[in-house]
C-alpha cells in the first residue's frame, strides 16, 4: 500500500552542530536501508527548502508509523501523511 | 526536471452530465499519452477524494505549464506545483 | 487497517428537494450495509453540523477509496482521510 | 456523552530526557486507568505523527475538562475537542 | 451543560426575498421559544456582521444538535460549536 | 457596551513554577474583583484547553483595553476581541 | 469610540448591471452622509482591490452595527471589525 | 515606485465563452500598452495556473489602483499587492 | 502616499526587563518625532492586544521601509503593510 | 528557467550580534556574486519587513536548490519557491 509523506525538518536554535551532523548521517543510512528494501520507493528534495516528498510502499499504516517514528530526525520533523490509491488513468 | 503536481477537481453544480463524461474521457486519453511519452511519470489517486498527486518529468517549466493548461479538466481544477530536486540520500 | 474519515455535506443552492431526499435515503442504506459488513465501524454526527466523523476498517486504501467514491452523497462532500495505527497505550 | 479529542504532543527543545520518559509513563498509566473505567473509549495513533485521536464517554464537559487538564502531558499538548452526537444512520 | 455556538448566515444569491423573510421570522420565533425555555441562554449579534454568538444550556450534545439542526436558517448557516466548562475563577 | 473576549494562555518552557503560581493567583484575584464590579460578566473555560471565553461590560474600548492590558497573565496570552451588539431576537 | 472596519465587496455573477450601479450610488450617498455627520471619519481604498479600510467614531457598538447593517452594499460585503483604543504614544 | 502584484483569474461557471474571449483579448491589449509605457515592467505566468506575477513601476499607489481597477478581467480576479523597496544587496 | 501598517509586538521570553523598557521608551520618542513631522499620521492601539494600526504619509515605499526598519522594536514586531489610495466616496 | 522566490529572515532570540553581522555580510557577497553571474536576476525588499522577493534564472531546479541551500542565512529563512513560465501577453 502506498503512502505519500511530506517531511519538513526544523532544527531548534541551540542544537549542537556535531549532534546535528550525527543525526543527519544516521538519517541517511536509515533512509537508504529502507530504499534498498523497497519500502521507501521515492525520495525527492523540495527545491529550496529543508524538506522532502516521499512515497512509501508498506503493508499497513502500522508499518508506516513504525518507520517514521524511528527516523533519527523524527523529533525535529513536521510530517504529513496522505494515503494513495491506484489512479484509474494510470497505465502502469 | 521533475515537478510534483497536485490537482483537485471540482465540477460546478449544473455542469451537464454527458459533458462531464466527455471531459473525463478526454482527460484520460490526454494523460495516458503523456504517460507513454515519459512526461507524466507518476499518477496516484488521493484516497477518498477527487484529486491526484502526480510527478512530471519535463524540460522546462514552460513545458509543464503548456501540459497543465491543456488538460481537458483544467477549467475545473485547482493545481498546486512544487519544484523537486534530487535528494542527497536517494540511492537511484 | 483503520482510517479516520471526516465528511462534510454541502448541498448546492438549487438542488431539487426530492433529489436530495433520494440521495440521503440511498446514502443511509449504503452506509448501513457497510456497517453490517464491519467495514464502517464507527459513525458519529458532529454536533450542530451536517457532517460526520467515521472510522473504516478496510484491507487497503484502494478499498477505502472505492467505498468513499461510491457514496451517493460523494459529489456534495468534502472528505478528509487520516490513516490510523495502534496506539501503544491502548488496552484493547 | 461522547467527545472526539485530538491531541498533538510537542516536547520543547531542552526538556530533560528522563523527565520526558517519566511523563510518558505517567501518561500511559493515566490513560489506561481511564480506558478501564470506560471513560476513554477509543485511542488511536495518527500514523506518522506524535498525536492521537480519542473518543471519551463522559457525563459532562466538566468531566472531560478535568480529565484532559490532568493529563501528565497536558502542558505539552495542543488539544482540539469536538462534541459528537448520535448519527441517524448508525446501526448500533 | 453549556455550549458556545457561533452562527454565520449566508443567503445564496437568487434566494427569493419573501422566502428569506419567512425564514427569518420563523427563526426569530424558534429562537425566542428556546430562550423562554431556558435552553438558549445568551444571544448576541457580532457587531457589523450577519452572525451571532450564543450560549446554550442543554442536557446533552444530542439535544444541542437537534436544536441547531432544526433552525429554520440552518441550511444557510456555518456553525461552530465549542464545549464550555466551569471556570475555576468564576464567582457565580 | 459588551465585548466578547477569548484568551488563550501559553506559558513558555522555562518559566519558573512558583512564578507561574503567583501569576495565576494574582490573575484569579484580579478577575474576581472585576466580576464583582460587574465589568467581567461571563467567564467560561473552553473544555479541554487552557483558555477562556469571556464577556465584558464596559463603557468604552479604552476601558476594555486597560483591563486586558493589566491582566497578570497578559504577557502569556493570545487575546481576540469581538464587539457585540444587541440581537433583534433576544428577549432579554 | 473608534472602530476600524475593513469591507470587501464581492458582486455575485449574475447581478444585474444597472442594479449594481444603483447600489453603488446609494452606497456613496449613504457613506457621504455619515462622513458629514462625523461618524465615518476615515475612508480609504485598498489599492488594487474592491475593498476599503475605514474608521468609525460612534457612541456604541450598537450604533456601529446599525450603520454597517444599513449599508446598501451590505449583502455583498465581507466585513471585519476591530475595536480601537487610544495609543499611549499618540500625540494628538 | 515598484509594486509586486499577483493576479489570479477565476471565470464563473456560466460566463459566455465568446464574452470570455473578448475580455482576454482586451486584457492582452491593455497589458501590452502598459508594458510599452514602462508601467507594467514584468509579467510572468505562474506555471500550471491561470494567474500571473507582475511588477509595476508607477508614480503612486493611486496610479496603481487606477490601472488594476481598469483591467478588463478585474471583476474576475483576486489581486494581492505588495509594496517593494530597493534591496541593500541589489547591484543594479 | 498613504500606507496602512499593522504592527504586532512579541517580546521573547528571556528578554531583560530593563532592556524592554529602554526599547519602549526609544520607540515612543521615535514614533512621536515622526508624528510631529507629519509622516506617521494615525496611531491607534488595537484594543486588548500589544499591537497598533497606523497610517503613514510618505513620499515612497523606500521611505516607509526606512522608517519601519529603524523602529527600536522592529526586531520584535510582525509588520503588515497595505498600500492605500483615495476612495471615490471620500469627501475630504 | 525562471523561479520566483520569497525569503523571510527570522533571527532567533539569543543569536550573537556579531555572528548575525558576519552572516549578513556573507549573504550580501554571496548574493552579489550570483547577481553578477546573471543567476539572481531580480532582488527586491518587501517594504517594512525583513524579507525579499527574488527571481532566479537557472538551468534546473537542482541548480536553484543548490544556490538557496548555500545561502549563509538559509538556516534562518523561510523560503517559498514558485516556478514561472512565459506569459502570452508579455512583450519582451
Amino acid at each position: 500500500m502506498l503512502f505519500h509523506v511530506r517531511m519538513v525538518v526544523k532544527f531548534p536554535f541551540g542544537l549542537d552542530k556535531s549532534r546535528a551532523e550525527e543525526l543527519k548521517s544516521a538519517e541517511k543510512k536509515f533512509s537508504q536501508d529502507l530504499q534498498r528494501q523497497g519500502k521507501w520507493i521515492h525520495l525527492w528534495r523540495v527545491a529550496g527548502t529543508y524538506s522532502n516528498i516521499s512515497v512509501f510502499n508498506v503493508e499497513t499504516s502500522e508499518e508506516l508509523h513504525d518507520i517514521l517514528w524511528s527516523l533519527p530526525l523524527f523529533p525535529f520533523m513536521q510530517i504529513e501523511v496522505t494515503a494513495l490509491s491506484r489512479h484509474p488513468s494510470a497505465i502502469q
